[in-house]
């Protein structure tokens, strides 16, 4: 975990499987548009569909900014409600959009 | 499409929601040794899960060579039965492993 600054957005997004990829999307842009990197947690198949949808969307709203982002996935474990569930990470960074 | 050499493997993985995410993590693994790019599709929540799951265990896969991946989604539109259906493409690429 990296320290954060007081003004920066939050870099790490919790996507569900009723999260809007479009609504995902804007905030992941805003953030990178602000930081580096970012990270998206998505536990379940449709959180993980919802979340590969919001960069391939967020990806479009870079491209104004001549901005293209990457992710990494990595496995992920979340305790809920006193159980281990297994998850994934997404790290999304930064990179120039091609042309 | 780009033009591929003979003797490559052919650079795009086709995954659906049964795919064993191991063994497309070792079909992947086995092509970003060869090339410097791949390419996954995949339509469906189910199968995008699978996809991305590939991508996480291929990256470990990958580690002892000193390679890493990224991934850079996109929507696609793929024509199943005379239905166009939209899905997903995972540009993967090759990046040095960080240590």
């Amino acid at each position: 975990m990296h320290t954060q600054e007081p003004h920066l957005t939050p870099g790490t997004l919790k996507v569900s499987a009723k999260s809007n990829p479009n609504a995902v999307a804007g905030a992941l842009a805003a953030v990178m548009r602000e930081r580096q990197t970012a990270e998206i947690q998505a536990i379940g198949a449709g959180a993980i569909n919802q979340a590969i949808k919001a960069v391939a969307i967020a990806r479009s709203y870079l491209r104004d900014s001549d901005m293209d982002v990457v992710c990494i996935p990595s496995f992920i474990t979340v305790e809920i409600s006193d159980h281990e569930r297994t998850g994934m990470s997404l790290a999304i960074e930064r990179r120039t959009a091609r042309t």
